[in-house]
């Protein structure tokens, strides 16, 4: 009965759509199904999106409203510090596990920390320090249970190659240090705001394909710069392309240079890998790999000590302070002229050691059947760099390697990250004075022994495999770091990523549909050859699922264009067009323009005399067409649920035509 | 047959998943849909789209390829120059139409051109040189009809904002005179390449209702620009924002001012804006409205000469320089400091331009039923801007108010435009020394006059109505333009357009679908309230068209959580979900994170008991799905052709179980 009152309307606002009437009667068996298009309840605003949004946001747990105050902040505090939740029920057997695994990761973290503080440009106890205060924060913030903290060497490069361009830390380290705390405060500030908005999204604008990319281009860029310690080099470049630093190592190697070093380090790097291999073999021997690089250091510090081969041109680390953290609170500048680029260097780190965190820890949380919280994770990784910054600490994340290791010793909660800081500490307290005689060589294998695991050419081939435009932004990602900087790679990448997203939003395809015979399916033809047209009727499928101003244009022309060659190829086979179907069911919204679009196609079409029936358009599309009173202009009975009823009553239309000739 | 040896094959592969040859042969029933989604040919490779698009672009005209060499160049001359295709059935009768039409253009056109130079911060006569070289180059080649050329106010306003902060004209007029022609000449090279490259995507980046807001918003400050000339200031702000404008009026209108400016000038637009009352009234007086600017200057000159008010502080032109275009081909500064300054201001200019043309000549058009093509038409516009760069013009397009009274003149075809220049010409040629005495308070009244064109309420309003989002880019650009400058007010419209689709991307909806009673329809259960449950299934409809790095995380998170929600409702009404059927009908393309992530689904559905099915999914995602292997684990059997099928084989399977039990 609405339908009839809506034709009524019709009639009296158009006046002249004189065949609308007549198809009402004619297809008055199709009421049900034809009304329920037009007469859907009202979508959601967009202020109903919005606040929902906000709502989400807000709300801090999914928990049951119906629970007193003192619960919710339980609650509260158990979402906050998921150690609450797990500790009461936390056994002896756990700990000897988490105990154990704590201990491998400490005799590979240490020696890893040094040399990501090297890589980083800084003295090697802030290596140490910053595998102290954030695995202790995350211990008690954090929901994975396998993650080990630490300095990485992508953000170590990302620091330095990012600072180093405000401040040499050659000319002014306390300045640089400076910087780095400061960025390193950003960056905490950036991820705890990420975890509290919800906009855990922006993590996501690095692709898997990318990210591929970036660690492997990262990887080679850091393996070139540990030629400088490998080669005992002290003038190197400040560039970390592949370019610059392999001329400064030709210029380098040209001077008289000491074969020691390279020699020392080499043998090591040899002996990790080694020992690397026979755990891959036997995985009961994954210990030895652990303590390997440890090994290392003891081994190669005991025979510079015993041979005194630093007077012959050895280079080593020297003088490493001592004791827990100090304070770093006074040297953060949120003022002053390097704020600005603190903030921006701070925003690229916390993107990338989040992505990378996450990346580590959703992997084998997914083999361990859990679930991690990505905005949750964000908040622990936020706090702890922001509570690293005030303790001499830069930013600090999950770590690959270090998180295999973790695994692969049992560990079963966060206690291990809590055993490797102390014992980090303990090292801190009583050990630091042993790694005077520590040759900078073996810190450059150890990074090198460490990179490996970040260039993954299996996966880089089976990206090519399956998505050509996603290797596209893995190769662009990788060869703008290789031959750019970080930064460059970084916005190929993304750059690559969102064109991608734009082009499909641009440049949708529309496809002709055919009925599949004996059923009432309609798909591609081109997809399913077996399907066949319907004559007199062109069945055009919109794949976008937004027709804006970006597009509108465009589908109107080709839409247009493959209406009228498919009335020229037809009136030529004696027959003729007379009903075009458009398949909305893809469109899921539109904009001012694509109405604009719609209204300039059913002009047209009325011009050359072919009904336009518009099938399954989304809610919103329905609601604003209705908004703009294009459906009065189409006809309300020309708008189906399906393809297929609107076929039907297409050739039905047709028929009678036929017969009224 | 085929999903026989492929279940096989499945079955030698995985090894484990013991159930699929069961469901073979218990929906053997289905075999024929059942197989065409998985035995569709290989979709388009990305290296076929990209050689078709650049034939596409490649290839000027869509003619039959077996002519001849000497009908190829025939016909690509033809679609070069559209003059030469009607020029052999122009009649006497289409030249009465247009002399008369380009005659009314030119009485508007050369009070309009005096003004928009003015405006553009250049003497009279570049106005008048822009209304003579530019038609008659469009006149040759472009392909609307209707569409009048010469120089247009929001042009002139970018113009003269953006280059006098690079030199102040009243400083160096000549300097600014160089950048100007220099800016119009990259204009010209932008448009042109768009054309040639098959660009015209570009310009749909401003949506319409950007456009709109802009327009307005520009019309606005144009009108305050006026307010110069109207009180006759000297010394005026060179900001284009409102609060500097109001200053600076301010400011000088507590000083010593001369009214009978402002006198004048409001005399006079109230003269013409009566004429266009009258005009609008009753539609044969429209060329009293196309007359009354040029009566306007030639009254108040004449008033001028008669009363020597000039001496009393009313301001004149002055010297305006005689005769045709002079030759700037020497004044182009393709090198130097600010040749990149020029480019960035061009490429401004040439979307603008191109943007208002193309925005005219398709309305015109599809008013008088005929198509303009738009690169065609850029590649035009393009070639006219260079040549009126070369001739002492600055950037000309197609003006609103100028084609409308050419329309409404009766014009036929572009020969108006070039009875228009030739009039022009002879104007500069002999009636220049007559403009001296002209009040620049005409000119003021002349641009206000044009104005109110380009502010259209009704239009923002159906806006608002429509899409609220569209609103809110539309009143972005206004008060961008209003309160920061022209660049900030674009910057703002394209930037929330931009954020829009973006975040169309990343947070596409997912929608519950049920049945409609009685029929093999699905369809959203919050859209169609009548759609019902099936049972025991929970049919799940992807919104997005391209499920990627963007949004895979989210929409994986999403269902996931749909999905045990409800199994926790349905186990406590003593039910049991059993199966999940994702509807990818929309899902027209997928990447490796894409594909990861509905592994990662199936994976934690199997863990859960829960049965995946997939529906209808997109051919370049079943295709990447194949090459990806996740056709193999999610098993051929458990992919269909519509969502009824799968429902169909779920329930079986169900049934099934059910009688196990």
């Amino acid at each position: 009965m609405e339908l009839q009152e809506f034709s009524q309307r019709l009639q009296e606002e158009m006046g002249s759509f004189a065949s609308e009437p007549a198809s009402v009667t004619k297809h008055g068996g199709e009421e049900p199904t034809e009304s329920l298009v037009l007469n859907t309840p009202e979508p959601p605003s967009l202020w109903d999106e919005l606040t929902s949004a906000a709502r989400g946001a807000v709300s801090v747990s999914r928990q049951k409203k119906s629970s007193s105050p003192l619960k919710c902040i339980i609650s509260a505090l158990y979402s906050l510090f998921p150690i609450l939740r797990w500790a009461r029920n936390y056994d002896l057997k756990s700990f000897r596990s988490d105990l154990m695994a704590g201990l491998t990761l400490a005799s590979l973290g240490i020696p890893q920390s040094i040399g990501y503080a090297n890589l980083a440009k800084l003295s090697p106890q802030y290596g140490l320090y910053t595998s102290v205060v954030p695995p202790l924060i995350y211990a008690v913030m954090g929901s994975s249970r396998d993650i080990a903290i630490g300095p990485v060497a992508v953000v170590s490069l990302l620091v330095s190659s990012m600072i180093q361009k405000v401040v040499d830390p050659s000319v002014d380290p306390n300045a640089y240090k400076k910087l780095v705390f400061t960025a390193t405060f950003f960056a905490g500030i950036f991820q705890a705001s990420f975890g509290i908005f919800r906009l855990g999204f922006l993590v996501d604008f690095l692709s898997h394909a990318a990210i591929v990319g970036f660690m492997g281009g990262a990887a080679i860029v850091i393996g070139f710069q540990q030629l400088k310690g490998l080669l005992g080099i002290s003038h190197f470049t400040n560039n970390t392309d592949v370019v610059s630093v392999i001329k400064a190592v030709l210029v380098a190697v040209n001077h008289p240079w000491h074969p020691d070093n390279f020699l020392l380090g080499c043998s090591f790097l040899i002996f990790i890998l080694i020992t690397r291999f026979l755990a891959r073999r036997n995985k009961k021997l994954f210990w030895l790999a652990a303590v390997a690089p440890l090994l290392s250091v003891i081994l190669s510090t005991l025979m510079v000590l015993v041979t005194r081969a630093d007077k012959r041109g050895v280079k080593i680390i020297q003088h490493v302070d001592g004791g827990l953290n100090p304070s770093s609170a006074k040297q953060i500048q949120l003022t002053g002229p390097f704020a600005g680029e603190c903030a921006k260097i701070g925003l690229l780190c916390a993107v990338i050691a989040l992505t990378e965190a996450i990346a580590v820890g959703r992997s084998f949380a997914s083999t361990k059947g859990y679930q991690i919280d990505g905005n949750k994770e964000m908040l622990a990784m936020g706090f702890m760099n922001v509570a690293g910054s005030l303790s001499s600490c830069y930013v600090a994340t999950g770590s690959f390697s270090r998180t295999a290791v973790n695994v692969s010793a049992g560990c079963k909660t966060t206690i291990s990250n809590i055993v490797m800081a102390i014992t980090v500490f303990i090292a801190l307290e009583l050990l630091t004075r042993l790694l005077y005689y520590t040759p900078v060589a073996i810190l450059a294998s150890i990074i090198l022994s460490a990179l490996p695991g970040l260039v993954d050419i299996k996966e880089a081939c089976s990206i090519w495999e399956v998505d050509k435009m996603d290797f596209l932004a893995c190769i662009g990602a990788f060869l703008g770091v290789l031959f750019g900087s970080v930064e460059i790679g970084l916005l190929i990448a993304v750059t690559i990523s969102f064109i991608r997203i734009i082009i499909n939003s641009i440049r949708p395809r529309i496809e002709m549909l055919g009925r599949i015979q004996g059923t009432d399916i309609f798909c591609s033809m081109r997809q399913y050859p077996k399907a066949t047209e319907t004559p007199g009727i062109l069945i055009i499928h919109i794949e976008s699922s937004f027709l804006c101003f970006m597009n509108a244009n465009f589908i109107r022309e080709r839409i247009t264009r493959q209406i009228l060659e498919e009335q020229d190829d037809t009136e030529k086979g004696g027959k003729s067009l007379q009903s075009a179907v458009i398949d909305m069911s893809n469109v899921m919204n539109i904009d001012t323009s694509g109405i604009t679009a719609l209204e300039e196609l059913h002009k047209k079409l009325t011009s050359v005399n072919i009904q336009l029936a518009i099938a399954n358009p989304g809610w919103q599309v329905i609601h604003k067409m209705k908004l703009a009173r294009l459906v009065d202009k189409i006809g309300g009975t020309w708008i189906f649920l399906t393809v297929g009823k609107a076929v039907e009553a297409c050739s039905g239309a047709k028929k009678d035509d036929d017969c009224g000739c």
